[in-house]
């Protein structure tokens, strides 16, 4: 059974959380006062979903169920964890987590998304106050991994850690910051920034999308695989980390020692932002952005995974979980052309013919292909794999952008070092045959790094299946060769 | 022949110029007074090819060469386009632009690099000052695209025009400051969160890599595709930038008013930053963080060209410019099979097997495709496009990261609606045969959005080259089907 979570709080905060919790597989109980709070969360966890789908492949747990609830103490009864992330408002806060505190279990953590309060304040009118922590998230926490952990005087430490873990398993990469400081870390460097920002706009140096520009196609690159200590450790060179601040002396401290006082939010400077951000957005939508947005981040993400760096390295950990936790696959659907493999197709896999490119779909078949070794058992991990030697594809159909395909696997043959297969690829929707490929597969000792013959139990595996599949209608397409002549028909 | 740029100073800045311009096809001529500069330069050209080499599969300029010259008034001589990356000193650079300026031609435009000087008095001692302007790059100056115009009270608009539209011919995004302002837009930015994220430091409030962490794995992320203002006018969701702003009464404005004042750079917090730099570092050397910093700048600028967003959009207006401006292949070729595309093998196309994964070949098939759709002159843009029905692929080696792979391409026949090619993809360093695609391909009207017959006189071209190709041997694997059947030799 789906473990329950609550969430105190569906603002634009709450409600990331809540596509967070229910996309990983958590019942979520929330508590919003606005009359609204059902449409506008659910209307997040659809948004969110159509970014997480994006995100991975990896076998998600079925998703968790959203209910809305009348009161806080109603959310948080019998929870063992507990999101608070109502406004900004201590008083507001204190109060909503002291009269939850007394509705849970003894245990239940509770943590809270403030993006600047101090802990040891909001936790002094709970019952238990040990198990407070602060659990500060970034938007859109459905795909910015960092969470900053920081308790308070009177948290224990196995508060974190059991928090910690609690965002491990949402994908997150939790920062616990050890002191009490306003505003915690991240939030510190973004109002540092964001102050320069408003008096730059302020003093008419920069419109809002200039200074957006200059982060964008600048700095804010860097920023998404490295900060600025390890970029300025590069700059410095060979030199070294020394050398580089040692030259902030009388030049370069220039620039950092005449930033401005902080800004007056006047009516003036207000309009003035507003009319600027209404050019910049140029009339799209909050959700066509959220989606540009969106789509740019899991884009980003993926650019680091391939290097396994940042946030890329915590997707990658997130999805080796996810693939440990999947069962295995049912080995009674062997009678059948197997089913190991499904994708969606991806805006990116989209090229000028309007269509998945041609690589895409060997991209799907080489997955289905892995899906099968796995099935079968082959032991990658001992040296043991097989490479692929030959492919025939066919293109019957075309994969659109978002359409979620399913490969359907059948053995056609094997000897001890070869094996021959057949995958056809299905449109889910409607069963439709997009493509098929027929692949000669031959087995590899990866330590030797030469073909040999498979292990005696891996061959008896596969002939089993083999032979099962032998009674299944040869599909049309097998044995074809390309060719201009007429072809006679099956 | 190749146009000339001077390039004064050959530190980290000036040394990225270099590897800009010079893999853009410009001659450089540098000066710089370090005797090891040639070597120091020279690898970092190397570096950056390498990088560049990843940016983009779009075809480059013939590579321009680098000349080291003993002075500033050497290296000006004739040129039209000078780039000052000197030490950030006031004097010197006053002095190096009043120097160099005698000696150049009149209407040279004079380009520096500094960070935060400003340029009424950068260019106040020089000859004709009206061609001067700031032109701030950040590091990697090869990778990131932003570099920020600024003029002096004597610089004439058509100065920064030119330089712009240099830059933009570089793959740059220039950024237009209007206002002469201490570190202009971009480096108040970088340097109000520095100086916070130096205070953290200092008061042992997070590490250097936790600071980092807090960045990269947070909003670092978002500002790779959006800056401050869009991702907030996002937060603030259908209630608008207006309202989001409000929010700034009372509660939010806490953190962003009890920001610190400027740390002092003590010893002991030198020696602080250098010990946790070394500790983030963990042992890597500035060129192995170099190449882990310059993957994943590649990798996020080709996910954000996914999208057509920032970064990669730029990207993409670059390579449109490098296609359109490229010469088109020779149609003396036509008598041997056609060499018209090469790639070389990126890292993240790698498998768990140790070489590339299968669907990297087809994307190189693929690609060679559409140079041959270019070749024979298919009109794209015209409603006329040839779709791939069937390919046969043969895997006869195994393609590893940083090779790179040359197609040759045969037609082995055609009719009205479909043309039968044969494309072998072999190591460029010594020719030896990787993988073979034939391929079925069907002409189709992609404004009806069918099959249809090609135009008559593109089946002319094609049919030209058909009939020259037919004289060449039959590829040993064409009409091959996939079998486990033993085959005959042929």
């Amino acid at each position: 059974m789906a473990e329950t979570v609550a969430l105190l709080g569906g603002g634009v905060i709450g409600g990331g959380w809540a596509a967070r919790f229910v996309l990983n597989g958590f019942d979520v109980r929330l508590y919003d006062p606005d009359p609204d709070a059902e449409r506008t969360v659910a209307a997040m966890v659809d948004n969110a979903r159509r970014a997480y789908r994006r995100l991975t492949l990896a076998p998600l747990p079925a998703e968790g169920a959203l209910t809305l609830v009348a009161t806080p103490e109603e959310a948080v009864q019998d929870v063992s964890f507990v999101q608070e992330s109502a406004p900004e408002r201590e008083e507001l806060k204190r109060g909503l987590l002291a009269a939850a505190s007394r509705a849970a279990v003894p245990d239940a953590i509770f943590a809270s998304s403030t993006s600047g309060l101090l802990p040891t304040r909001l936790q002094a009118a709970m019952t238990h106050p040990e198990r407070f922590t602060v659990a500060h998230p970034f938007n859109p926490v459905y795909l910015l991994p960092l969470v900053e952990l920081c308790g308070g005087e009177r948290t224990v430490p196995e508060t974190i850690e059991r928090a910690a873990d609690v965002y491990r398993g949402l994908g997150m990469r939790p920062l616990i910051v050890r002191t009490e400081v306003d505003a915690f870390v991240a939030d510190r460097l973004l109002e540092a920034l964001w102050r320069e920002a408003l008096w730059l706009v302020a003093e008419d140096v920069a419109t809002v999308a200039e200074v957006d520009d200059a982060i964008r196609f600048g700095a804010g690159l860097r920023w998404a695989s490295m900060g600025s200590f390890l970029s300025y450790r590069i700059a410095g060179g060979e030199a070294g980390m020394r050398h580089f601040m040692e030259q902030f002396g009388p030049a370069l401290e220039l620039p950092w020692t005449k930033l401005t006082a902080v800004p007056e939010l006047t009516d003036e400077l207000l309009d003035k932002i507003v009319a600027q951000s209404d050019a910049q957005a140029g009339g799209r939508s909050i959700g066509e952005l959220e989606r540009v947005r969106d789509d740019c981040l899991v884009s980003v993400i993926h650019g680091l995974r391939s290097h396994d760096q940042g946030a890329g390295a915590v997707l990658a950990a997130y999805e080796r979980a996810l693939f440990a936790a999947a069962p295995a696959a049912p080995a009674a659907e062997d009678d059948a052309p197997l089913r190991l493999h499904t994708a969606v197709v991806q805006p990116e896999w989209i090229d000028y013919n309007g269509h998945a490119h041609e690589s895409r779909y060997l991209q799907m078949f080489g997955d289905a292909t892995d899906a099968l070794l796995r099935h079968v058992g082959v032991d990658l991990d001992g040296g043991s794999s097989y490479f692929t030697v030959e492919t025939h594809l066919s293109h019957v159909g075309e994969a659109r952008a978002g359409e979620r395909l399913g490969v359907t696997t059948q053995l056609l043959g094997h000897d001890e070092k070869r094996l021959h297969v057949f995958h056809s690829l299905h449109r889910s929707d409607d069963g439709a045959l997009v493509a098929t490929a027929e692949q000669m597969l031959l087995h590899v000792d990866t330590r030797a790094g030469r073909a040999s013959a498979a292990a005696p139990e891996l061959l008896e595996r596969i002939a089993r299946i083999t032979g099962v599949h032998a009674a299944l209608p040869r599909p049309e397409r097998a044995g074809r060769a390309v060719s201009l002549a007429p072809r006679a028909r099956r």
